[in-house]
């Protein structure tokens, strides 16, 4: 499923080969069986080899399509019978050893960075603008009249649409860009999700197998970090504003028309609806839904899911009258335990 | 009003251009009039259209000596006669389409950095040390002694004084620097502010034509983003030192000797006084005036004016005893329900 | 004491330059006799000139090997008779003073980036990859299978292992790093630590002279900033993972495993054990000591020292569980006060 545009695949494996690579070695099936690639269980297909440990995964083990699955024991009921099921501890270790070894090069920089002497099958309009010193990898697409600043690095087979500004010293990888869209400074977007296994001997890496989807007429502020995705993509609607020292964690989806102030921070896997604000220094927890229309007040806390069209404040963020409440509420009530001393 | 050494005026035009450009219809003024240039009502002048839509504006527009002005109909009564009234329901909008007309490049990367071949009028002093990969664009200035890291990019027109350390992989543009100022690695000066109209269909960028101003004996850390003015200038006042990761909007005015800690941020048009000490990941809000030696403490947000002097803590922030006495009051209260369970 | 590879001590000299330099004339010592350079009263040594300011300091000031001392008359009873004291209101700032003329070149960016065609003394293993455009300077050394990417800058005397990714548009310098560790774009590592004497007139540096220390087995994430120590060394232990936009200040040691997610800022001199977790946003405040396996909540805010194993939320945090009863209890308050009206 990675996007062999910016991800080498050196598989198939058999079974066996997978197994052994992650020290699996009480399994029932076939050891000859081929498995082509790894992937997510909701995206995954025939070949595939996917991980299942977590009831938030449930609905996915249900319907998905793949092949093999990692599994451990207390969710193997809910397994469909045509899913041949490698039953283990640790899936999601599993699975991320599986993906290094279909994947050993994904931190490979000089495979994103080719030598400049080594480029090729690049696609630049004749009305673009690259500055001299700009590193640009091979298999890289810039449409019409776009502009790209001194010392910016744009990694392999990343696609940049028309009119676009891509300012100085920035790196932009696993990315597909649309028009109209401005980055600023220092930003760097499409490196790896803070994606691992944490474990007392080593933390496990998990490759990051997804991209960057920005969409039409995004702007972008400076020295902002959007992650590529784990598996899926990490998407950025269109018309999406973002202000300076952002930070988009993998998976993380903003709708079209977001405003996003300076040094907020979205975590992984969590879902913006459209035109949803968010002031400055505010933080989304991971694996959220936020509403259209949602507004968030500077430093707002936000750890629940959140319907559409309010407007909230505080940590855990509520209701912004409620939270003014909630500062009011507290002031008077330390002013009552002042005056009883 | 742009300083012409960072912004190219590609007017005059006539107020019927203007007009069809904002797609202002019903207006009667005679549309042969000349229009040279946009500008806020603070700064504007003779032949200089602005634009009138906040109360908060009320005192620079009856003082003004603009020559137009686009107005919404509830300021009307507050325009001194002699300007030139044009009346329309988004006059921040229509400021925005005009400014883009008379600076179309104001996002054109290649205007701010020419490739090097195009360098000319550099003005760098032979005591200077400039690393070979350094990026300088055309009409920059460099004082004595000063030294410049590699991969640093400094933009068109930019003056830096005797003195300075500018280290690597940083970027400076649209900027004028005082004397032994110190820049850390991957700090960006001058980019863009944050200013834009929120639009259902499509944000409107306001073009933003102000500079960042640095005075002497200034330190700045490493990955701070410092943007530059809308129309104003953002100002860094002498020996003020920014740690690192730290966000200063457009307009933001820091008087002398500041002290600002990791990752604050501090949003647009606020103004600081002198001495002001804010400690790491404070926030302050837009459009504040915080009095001199004031200071806050980590993880402070200040949404109000804070008069000269005091110590602030807490979200709000509040004096720092008052703060102290809150979390002291909910850390007891919080026992006592726990109690009556 | 500090490294040559990265600092030029240009000493010795007598104690009356020094004396004159920092503009001390009341002394009673032997003018004639040498001084070497500075050290921290903990790691001092003969030869060498310290500073004692503050009650913190007390244990080592009584252990030091120290031959000279700057000192506050309030402190001069606890120093042991072998110490030459040099009695003065303002110790740090004559530590500060005399650092700055045995370093004069410690912000001198030119002697950190050498131009390319001064390069001399590198060791850079024939199996690594590095991007035609990275600027590594002298004495820097590369073990086997080492990877950098174009733009990045590698400083004077920088040691990295083997097995090691450093990706794009990265600063490097005063650090010594282990194998396999990989540090994402836009990261920079090494700079000047926040470290100076607030002053009315003009805020007075103290030199930097301390290294970063980074273990085997690191992922860092995209622009973070690390920086190096003012005179003992910042630590990042093995197998440590950061996110992105991560501040880690001066002399902060995190010991093995620990886990630090986006946007977190650890403040100078706190020392954490093996396996801590910050979440999202969270804070240390400076001079702390954090215990092996604590977890703290997203947006904690740090303010005291925490016992090993437990898990913490809110500013100031408390254990976890106290801080959900804080803000349900809030919550609980204010409706009630609501009720009332």
């Amino acid at each position: 499923m990675a996007d062999p545009r910016f991800f080498k695949n050196v598989g198939p494996f058999s079974l066996n080969e997978i197994l052994s690579h992650c020290n699996i070695y009480n399994n029932e099936l076939d050891g000859d069986l081929i498995i082509d690639d790894v992937s997510y269980l909701g995206a995954s297909s025939k070949g595939k080899i996917s991980f299942m440990d977590d009831s938030s995964l449930i609905n996915d083990l249900k319907k998905t399509k793949t092949e093999f699955c990692f599994i451990s024991n207390e969710y193997i009921t809910y397994a469909p019978k045509s899913i041949s099921l490698v039953i283990c501890d640790q899936p999601r270790s599993a699975y991320a050893l599986a993906a290094q070894k279909f994947y050993p090069d994904v931190s490979d920089v000089s495979m994103i960075y080719k030598n400049s002497s080594s480029k090729k099958n690049l696609d630049i309009h004749n009305t673009c603008k690259i500055s001299d010193s700009t590193y640009i990898s091979e298999g890289v697409k810039i449409g019409k009249n776009s502009i790209i600043g001194p010392n910016t690095v744009i990694g392999k087979g990343v696609i940049i649409g028309n009119n676009c500004s891509i300012h100085s010293n920035t790196t932009i990888t696993h990315c597909l860009i649309g028009n109209n869209v401005e980055i600023l400074p220092g930003t760097r977007i499409g490196q790896d999700g803070f994606g691992f296994i944490p474990n007392k001997e080593k933390h496990i890496k998990i490759p990051q197998l997804g991209r960057v989807l920005i969409g039409d007429n995004v702007n972008i502020g400076s020295n902002c970090t959007i992650d590529r995705g784990a598996g899926p993509d990490t998407v950025i609607g269109n018309g999406c504003f973002l202000d300076n020292l952002v930070h988009i964690a993998h998976n993380v989806i903003l709708g079209s028309g977001c405003i996003i102030a300076g040094q907020v921070g979205i975590a992984g896997s969590t879902i913006l609806g459209d035109y949803v604000m968010i002031a400055g220094q505010g933080g989304i927890s991971g694996h959220l839904k936020i509403g259209s229309g949602t507004k968030f007040a500077v430093k707002s806390g936000v750890i629940n899911d959140i319907p559409p069209g309010g407007t909230y404040g505080g940590f855990p963020a509520v209701p912004i009258r409620d939270w003014h409440r909630q500062t009011l509420t507290i002031k008077n009530i330390s002013k009552i335990n002042r005056g009883k001393k």
